[in-house]
């Protein structure tokens, strides 16, 4: 097992809520696990009022909140490395103090984690490079959060100052679901085995479809919500990468370098979206939950869309002809990620049928029950041939007697190992970006009312119509 | 569902084992599940000395013993229906005082199901033929039980001889096992399906195992086995079988016609076996267990072959460079007849492995459990690359909630319905004994001691080099 190499751990923001969700439960589950150098040191940054003392309890107490095996004694062997610097992220004076703290803790190499609102990442960038922190004998790498900008011109502004204060390969832009187990399982389900990489193109599969459903509505965050929409949260980063995970050529290594670059092959391969490729919703009242409109933060005349269903077109010899489906939504049905390929059905069929013949899925659930299922024909027991559907299942739940370990803490040990595969480069996200800008330019524009859906529905019906009209379903993420 | 054609159903010599276990219990569960005409009679011939109301005794009882829900009342309405004629199988009184009986029947189509020693089937067939039994208004079918013939001479000889009395249309060459499930299942697999095909090739398959494996020795048998062994008793027929299915090129429709045509070339297109490409074994005592020399009926110092692992290749572009790897044996370690597809490994892997990249596997097993299991490279959860096996299973048993029919009751059906796609054409069963030939032409000649394997174990050691020196491995089907 690789061990995080040394050095110093610093987080800007480490009062927030992800420094408390997410980031000490990951460094504690790396001390625990021994993944993390023993003499990792980690300080946190931010503008409140606290010290080493008052910061190591708020963190002790959000841990036994959030870590369920949470274990004091490791705590104990952990607390004393988190030190406290209190600064703003303008402040020359603060990244100054930082500068000499990090100076008497002797380590040279330094991980730099943005875990801030959006707005202050350029100012913590010239901040870093301003006192010099980003010179040292040992390796500086900067932890960009997401939202990676909010448009394309944004996100090209981002990078250009970020490119100005640091090389690529210091850079390690998160989008959190690619560390998540499918996705890597993604890779090693189409490199490491011969079964499925003939049947993954044009001329087997019929179309993908890709459903990210969440039955929660804006629980607090429709002031976020309306700036975002489902586009920026959930399309220009996740749901692309899982297009290009699916869609990409096999690379020739596993590493930073020939993924992203395949990547972004995929991204620039893609054809332009026209709004009428693309079904824009927003859920209304219904069964008791109050409609987007009523959400607390939202305006009573918002048009911002909850739910997208777009239709994405790969124009290269591998996927040419096949529509990539992806659809996501709040306040839907209920909670599903998953990825299906349908396959073309069989080209001639031998025998009579009493019914329609339905066409082979391979099914990837990311949420719940993560795994594969294979549904195909078989044949009812029984005189004659009758024909009824085969499912082939594997849960990884099931099948591995161990946890999954949270994102986090897999993509901060690649961090604190410089390998930035699970991270994306500059090219990438802006890539990304350009693809879904044809949509939030038309939501910009405000020219039409969204689609309404209930809320706790299945989404607009203009997403099914979408399908139907090229003879095509969607596939029910909870069959 | 379909129903069996009107019709008298003749059982040559059913006062013996198969009348017993198989055909009436399988003319019963047809009569119960309503699948039979209500006018079919059911008439007995045999030398045995026997009533119409002895007979039905006889046969109530084996059906109490071989039906586990034997309901007495629906017998009832079968029972009446059976009639017995004594007479002998070259005895042209026999055979007239069966002609008279059917026309009192009114029944103008018939079948005569040869449940007979093998070496009476063609005075059957001449005996039909002297009374004009063969000639009506209806049909005539005769049900040919297996084995046909001891070797391709005699098998032609037994061909020339039925089709001077009867039309091929009129003769169904029993061979058990083709009813299975599985082996029907695997036409819907191949051929319903679009997963599949793309994969079923040289292309994607590095070799493909059909294992038989039995952990009973002779049970009385050894008589038979002495003169059938291994080749005979299960290669000539139920392997070579499974081996058409697995190979066929999909058929325009799943007729009678279309399919034995598509089986006819797979044997058609095996290269010749030589000898060096099988290796023939005996059981030798061992735990307890008697050696193959030590059963009743066996020669002590018989060298017949009571296990077999053969290399077939199929010369065509489909198959060409596939070795099939076929091996069946007495007193194995354990139950099991399974097909294993093992597929290419990748051809180039992106991943840093630690261990070596096991291959792909389609497994359809037969028995125990029949079912489909696909197993292939996953990722284990955690941080990094590491690879560990994963099974999608499937079970027919455990997905259908109905009882799978025992052969006979669809062979019987089958003959019943005029469809002859599950029986054997005489250029199908000559083309199997051609290709044992050698092998059978090898042991007449007795030039070499068997390859000796303990009883119980998982046969000769020369089976597995046969595989290890092309650097494969044979899949244990208790795994």
């Amino acid at each position: 097992m690789d061990r995080a190499q040394r050095c110093a751990f610093i987080i800007f923001g480490i009062t927030g809520d992800l420094g408390a969700r997410k980031l000490l439960p990951a460094l504690y589950a790396l001390h625990r696990n021994g993944r993390l150098h023993p003499e990792t040191a980690i300080i946190g940054y931010a503008r409140s009022d606290h010290t080493d003392g008052s910061l190591r309890a708020k963190l002790e107490k959000s841990l036994e909140r959030f870590v369920p095996d949470f274990d004091r004694k490791s705590w104990a062997h952990l607390a004393p490395r988190i030190h406290y610097i209190r600064g703003g992220y303008a402040d020359a004076a603060g990244f100054a103090t930082l500068h000499n703290h990090l100076k008497g803790t002797g380590l040279e190499s330094r991980i730099l984690y943005t875990a801030t609102p959006p707005e202050v990442y350029e100012s913590i960038a010239l901040g870093i490079v301003g006192v010099g922190l980003n010179r040292s004998e040992g390796f500086t790498r900067l932890v960009i959060e997401k939202p990676f900008g909010t448009d394309l011109e944004s996100a090209r502004e981002l990078n250009r100052t970020l490119l100005q204060c640091f090389n690529e390969e210091q850079l390690y832009r998160i989008d959190h679901y690619l560390a998540k187990e499918t996705a890597q399982n993604l890779a090693v389900l189409r490199f490491a085995n011969t079964l499925f990489e003939p049947i993954w193109s044009n001329r087997s599969v019929d179309n993908i479809q890709i459903t990210m459903a969440e039955p929660m509505g804006m629980e607090g965050r429709g002031e976020f919500y309306e700036q975002a929409g489902v586009i920026r949260d959930v399309f220009q980063n996740h749901l692309l990468q899982l297009v290009a995970l699916i869609a990409m050529e096999p690379p020739s290594n596993y590493d930073a370098t020939s993924v992203r670059n395949e990547k972004v092959k995929v991204f620039d391969a893609m054809a332009p979206l026209k709004p009428d490729r693309a079904v824009l919703g927003q859920y209304v009242a219904s069964n008791g939950m109050p409609g987007y409109r009523e959400e607390k933060g939202v305006a009573p005349d918002s048009r911002q869309a909850t739910f997208a269903a777009v239709h994405f077109d790969i124009l290269n010899w591998r996927w040419s002809g096949v529509p990539f489906f992806v659809r996501s939504g709040k306040r839907l049905e209920g909670k599903a990620s998953q990825i299906v390929l349908q396959f073309k059905v069989p080209p001639h069929i031998p025998f009579t049928l009493d019914r329609d013949l339905k066409p082979d899925r391979l099914i990837l659930r990311l949420v719940p029950n993560e795994g594969i299922t294979i549904r195909f024909n078989g044949k009812v027991p029984g005189q004659g041939i009758d024909l009824d559907r085969i499912s082939l299942n594997f849960s990884y739940g099931s099948r591995f007697n161990r946890p999954i370990p949270d994102a986090y803490e897999t993509l901060l040990l690649d961090v604190m190992l410089g390998d930035a595969t699970l991270f994306m480069r500059a090219d990438e996200v802006e890539s990304q970006w350009r693809v879904v800008m044809p949509l939030i330019d038309h939501l910009d524009l405000e020219l039409e009312e969204p689609h309404f859906y209930s809320a706790g529905s299945l989404g607009p019906k203009a997403a099914y119509t979408m399908l139907t009209e090229q003879g095509r379903h969607w596939y029910r993420p909870w069959d």
